[in-house]
This record gives C-alpha cells, structure tokens and sequence, in this order.
C-alpha cells in the first residue's frame, strides 16, 4: 500500500495550556485535510513542550545556556566548546538535553516535555474524543547520531502504535529465520515526517496515511527504545 | 507539499550481473506505476549487491561467519558474542559489518557493495538512459544505533540527492540562526521508504515522489555522512 505524508501548517502560535488536538483538527479543516482511522500523527516535541508550558526564562549568555543543559541532564557524556552530548532525565541521548533556542520566543528557551509517552497518549485521546478516531501519535525531536554526520527526527514519544517492530521469529522468503528484525518503526516514522515539515516554515504537524495496520499497538519509546544501561555497548 | 513513498515488488531473483534500471522498469511497467523527474528511487543493498556479484559461499558455522566479519572490517569496536560492531572498510559503524545471511540463497552470504555512491550513480544513469528521466537514488542497509534500541534503514549510498540538507545560516521563524540543522535527509528517506517495504515480502525497491526540489543535488554518503575519525566523538 502507497504511504501519503502531508504536513499540517499551524497558522497561529502555541502558548501555554494550548489545546493541542483543537489546534490540529482547526488547521486540518481549514486545509481541507481529514484524520481518519489508522493515520498517525506526527508532532513535534517544541508545540508539545509550548502547549504544556515547558518554557523557561533564557538570556542568551553560554552559562545560562549550560546550566539549563545540566538542570535537565542526567549526566553529560561528552563536552566540546560549548556542545554537550547528554543523557536526559527521559534516558535519551541526545545534544544539549534537547534545551532548544531555535524559533523560540524571544528571552526564552523550550525544554523537552516531561514525559513524551504520556503527551503522545493525551493527544490521542483528544483526537479520540473529538472526531471518534482511532490514530497513531508520534512525538518527534532532532537527535544527531554516533557515527554518522547529519540530525534526523526519531520518536520521543509514542501513543497507539508500536514504537519497534518485532520480526524476530519471522522467517524470511528463503525459510530462514531473520536476523536483527526488531524495526524502530517509530523513528523511521518520524523521519519521513520530517521531510516534509521544514524547519522554519511553521509547520509542527504531519499525518501519515496507509501504515501497515501490524504497525499500530501499545507502544512506548521509554520501554522500547531507549536502551537500559546494561544493554548499551556504547555507554 | 504531499509525500507519496510507494513499494515496487519485484517478481522475479536478481542474479549478479543483473541489469537493476531494467528489473525496476519492468517492475514498475507490470505495476501501472511510472518514473518522472524528481522521484527519488530507493533500492536494498541486498539486491545491488547480488546484481553486483557481492556473493560469496558460506557453509553456516559460526567461524565462517566471524571470518567473512572480518574480512569486510577495517576495525572492531565491540565484541559480544558473536555480534561484532564493526568499522566497515567504507567507514560505516554497523554490526558485523553488514555480511547478511538473511534471504540469501542456501549457501551464501551477500556481503555491501563496494562503493555504494558508486552503485547508485550507475542505477540513476541507467534511469535517465532508458526513460530520459532525472531521478535521485538511494541505496539502503539496515543499521543498529548506539543508546537507541531497534534498528533503522539508513543510506549507504546517494546519487542525484544531497545526503545531507545544509540549513546553517537560515534564519528561524523567529530571525534567529538555526542550530543543529545540517540534516541527513537521505537517512530520513532510507527509514520513509522501509516502512512499505516489509522484510520478507520481495519488495526491494519503493519510489518517493513529492520531495522538495532543494533535496536534489550532487551528494554522497561517503563524502557527507561517513563522520571522519577526528569529529566523531565515540569512536
């Protein structure tokens, strides 16, 4: 089945106690777009953070910008210049704690939500209760990575749809069993996603269409994706 | 504007010296599906390998398997159990050096090939010799990450598509310079187009139609993904 992403472009600001779902469903009218079961919906963590008012005072100076990076980190894992390769409250691993100064409001920074599971769960309720539908929701956030240069979007939160795919048992078109077939389809969603979103064009949502119906479950990135610590080669 | 990522299964094995523009084309053709100017074409490694001939006998045990590893390793980062985290000798970080015994014909192991970027550069000719069109390509490979469990479809090679989008220098909505947005827009593509493909179901190749025009240009995974040593952070 083909899969459709199309963005969603908010035309108003959010603020604090922002009603996420009203917010979605008012630009998805006036764009002519619909939700429908078994769409998901991908967000992105700065509205999420915005509506839940995790929106702190910043200055602009480098300190108050690094203790803000300590204040939301479980422990720092690398340092250079000013960067800092952390490990949030949340488990991620990420740069900067995710504290983000990019199309903020002036004299302030955004933190990551508290717990991105519970607001993907929220939001999917709201669409629940509102239209009757029943979607995925994907709370996404620009990670870069070990290894390989670039940022992509992964998932900090998931609601209504797996976060892995477990193909592990699966056998594969010659018989043989698969190897390293647990699919972090909540990430791959929310990369696609980001192709369409830009990054300074306002646009915080998008909704897929046509995800493989296996796809949608209860799934959690806190229980399955971020890695317990004695799993991790790399910490 | 809308993405549309649509699977492309193809009926037929490919076999080394296999002609890939020509089994996509009569693919496509036996599909009603077509290829136009600014598609972006996503191809598995596995089938780019065995067209390629990157196909060597494997007799199943496990010192095989840790022999051909190594053989395909220019470093081993992690040793556990038979998993190796492995430095390919193209500089991918990916475990047991991308050797994949998985949908292989009895007997063999299909190893990556040589030089992706290369690879993908001859599909991207071929498309253009045989239906005038221009196309971005990518080719795909299956890769853990480090803190984050599942793994993803990355990039291993591009041709007629940046790999890496460089928005250093835009303003955000606010005014202000955007940080953290060099993005790796052909990851993002590589994860977008394994959610239609379905591990076991013979559809190696998707099309990716609706991308924005400034994805196109002259990129290259090894060039502009491949982090070297001295800025990599945990190598």
């Amino acid at each position: 089945m083909n899969l459709l992403v199309t963005p969603i472009a908010l035309g108003v600001a959010v603020t604090a106690d922002g009603d996420l779902a009203a917010l979605l469903l008012g630009a998805m009218d006036e764009l002519g777009e619909t939700v429908s079961d078994g769409d998901v919906i991908v967000v992105t963590s700065k509205v999420v953070a915005k509506a839940e008012g995790r929106v702190v005072a910043f200055d602009g100076t480098e300190d108050a910008k690094l203790a803000l990076i300590e204040s939301e980190s479980r422990r720092i894992l690398r340092r250079r210049g000013t960067l800092r390769i952390t490990e949030t409250r949340h488990g991620f691993i990420n740069a900067n704690a995710g504290v983000d100064l990019s199309n903020t409001d002036p004299g302030t920074a955004v933190l990551l939500p508290l717990d991105p599971d519970r607001s993907a769960r929220r939001l999917r309720a709201a669409l629940h209760r509102r239209r009757g539908v029943d979607v995925g929701v994907v709370i996404t956030d620009t990670f870069g990575r070990a290894w390989r240069h670039g940022v992509t979007d992964v998932a900090i939160g998931v609601a209504g749809l797996r976060a892995v795919l477990d193909l592990r048992g699966t056998l594969d078109a010659t018989g043989r069993t698969l190897e390293a077939t647990e699919v972090a389809i909540a990430d791959e969603i929310a990369g696609a996603a980001n192709l369409v979103l830009g990054k300074a064009a306002g646009t915080p949502f998008a909704r897929l269409r046509g995800l493989d119906p296996t796809y949608f479950g209860n799934g959690s990135v806190a229980r399955d994706i971020v890695r317990p610590v004695n799993g991790d080669l790399f910490r």
